[in-house]
C-alpha cells in the first residue's frame, strides 16, 4: 500500500480530514492521567480510545516526550494508535533536518524505530535533507512550507523571482520531490491567503495544516482555502482545543466539532 | 560564568579550536567497542579519554544515538565528557526548530535532561524558534547559517535586498540574536568565500564549522578565513576522519594533526 493510498484510506474510514495532535503536558492533563505510573502514555492512550474512529491521523510531537525522557511512551502510543485506529497514519512531528548518514539515522529513528507512516522535515538544508526521507517511499515525508507562528515569513516569505519562497517549495514538491507520491507540506491554518496560494502552485499534494484551535485557525475556512479539486487533500490538526479539553467525554466533543466542519463532501450516487 | 567565559576558556585549556564530533555508527567502531554490552557509550568514552584535551568542544550527535535507542548513552556520554574534560563546551547537534511550548521542550531536553552545554537550531521558522533557546542565557545557541552540504544554497543561498540570506543571517545573529553573547552561528568549512562573508557580517560572534575531513575543508584554510581579529571565534569540528580513524592511538594522532592546524596564536608577552 502507497502512502497516498494509505491518506486516502484514512480519510474514508473516518469521513473527514481532522488530525488530532499528542502532545503531552504533565501539568495540564486530568488527574487519572496524572496519577498514572506512565502519565504521557496513560494521557495518550485516553485521547487515542476517546477519539480514534474521527481522525485521518494522529500526530504525536517529539519534544513533548523527548524532553521528559518518555521514548518509550511514544513508541507504545504509536503502536497503540496502530492497534486502535489501523486506518489513521501516525504522523512523528519531529521536523528533522540534516543531511547523508545523519538523514538516514533520522528516517531508521521515524520510521523503524517508531513506526510512524509519516515524519516532518524541515527543508532549510535543501535537498539533501529532504531526499534521504523520500526514499523511504511508502512513508510520508511532510516538508515545512509555510508554519503557522506569527514570524513565519522571516524566511519563508522572501521573494525568490517574484514569489515567495513558500510558494516555490510549494512548485518544488509538486514537480520534484512527490515523485513516488509520498511527499506533503506543512501549511499553517492561520494565513489563508497564503494557504491559497500553496493549493495554486501545487494542486494535487496532500497538505498538513496546524494550527485550527488554540493558535485561532478556523476549520472549515481551511477546508474552503486549502481543499483539493476533489475535495479532499487536507490533514487538519489541532491539539491542544481538543486534548486538553478535559475528560475523554470532553475530548471526544471537541473532536466532533471539529469533525463536522472537516466532514468529506457525500460522494455522488 | 556566560557561554563566552566557558568557550574562552575552553580555547584557552585546549590551546586550539579543534572540536571533535561523536557519531557512533556500530558498524564502523573498532572491535574492542562493538563488543561492549553498551557499544555507543563505550565508543563514545574511548574518543573522549583519547582526545579529551585537545579539543575546546565535543559534538555529540543526535540522530546517531536515537536512531538506536541510546538515549541513556547519550546522557552518560554527556556526562562523561563533563567530568574528563571539564573545559570543554558539550554542543548537542540535534538541529532543533519549532516554536512556542515545543521549543521549551526542546531546549529542556538538550539543556536539562542532557546537561548539554550548547545546541543546534534550525531558523527556518523564524525568530519564534531561535528565541525560545536563547532565553536559556547561560547555554549556547548555534544557528544554522551557511551548512557545508553541496544544496546547502538552494535556500540559504537566496538573494535577499542583494545579499544571500546566510549573510543577512549572520548579520541578525550579530545584532540581534547575540544580546546576552550566547548566539553562535554554524557555518560549513567546505565553502571558503561563504565563511568569510559571513565573518564580514559577524566580526564578533563565534561559528562552528563543521565539514573538515571527510568532507573535504581544511582546517588551516578555516582559520585563515573564519578566525575573528584576535585569532579565536571559531569550533572547527571533524567527526569521521578523527573518531574512525582506528583504536585510540590512531584517533589520537588525527585529532593531533587537526589541533596543530587549529593551535591558538600565540600571547603577545
Amino acid at each position: 500500500m502507497t502512502f497516498a493510498d494509505k491518506l486516502d484510506r484514512a480519510w474514508s474510514v473516518s469521513g473527514g480530514m481532522l488530525c488530532v495532535g499528542l502532545d503531552p503536558v504533565l501539568e495540564r492533563m486530568p488527574e487519572a492521567c496524572a496519577r498514572d505510573p506512565r502519565p504521557v502514555l496513560a494521557f495518550n492512550r485516553m485521547v487515542i480510545d476517546a477519539v480514534g474512529d474521527l481522525v485521518c491521523a494522529f500526530k504525536p510531537q517529539f519534544a513533548h516526550h523527548a524532553a521528559l525522557g518518555a521514548e518509550r511512551d511514544l513508541a507504545e502510543t504509536i503502536a497503540y494508535a496502530h492497534a486502535k485506529a489501523p486506518h489513521a497514519v501516525v504522523i512523528l512531528d519531529a521536523k528533522r533536518g540534516d543531511i547523508g548518514t545523519t538523514a538516514d539515522m533520522y528516517a531508521r529513528e521515524a520510521f523503524e524505530r517508531y513506526e510512524a507512516d509519516a515524519v516532518t522535515v524541515n527543508p532549510f538544508m535543501g535537498d539533501d535533507t529532504v531526499n534521504p526521507f523520500l526514499a523511504w517511499s511508502d512513508r510520508g515525508v511532510l516538508v515545512l512550507c509555510r508554519t503557522s507562528n506569527p514570524d513565519a515569513r522571516r524566511i519563508q516569505g522572501i521573494e525568490v523571482e517574484g514569489e515567495p519562497l513558500f510558494v516555490a517549495l510549494a512548485r518544488r514538491a509538486e514537480t520534484v520531490w512527490n515523485a513516488a507520491g509520498n511527499c506533503m507540506l506543512v501549511v499553517g491554518a492561520t494565513d489563508l491567503d497564503d494557504l491559497a496560494r500553496v493549493r495554486a502552485a501545487a494542486p494535487s499534494l496532500s497538505l498538513l495544516n496546524p494550527g485550527v484551535g488554540a493558535q485561532g485557525g478556523s476549520a472549515s475556512d481551511v477546508v474552503r482555502y486549502g481543499a483539493r479539486a476533489d475535495g479532499r487533500g487536507l490533514v487538519v490538526s489541532a491539539s491542544r482545543s481538543v486534548i486538553e479539553a478535559g475528560g475523554p467525554d470532553a475530548v471526544r466533543a471537541a473532536a466532533e466539532r471539529l469533525h463536522a466542519e472537516l466532514r468529506l463532501p457525500e460522494p455522488v450516487a
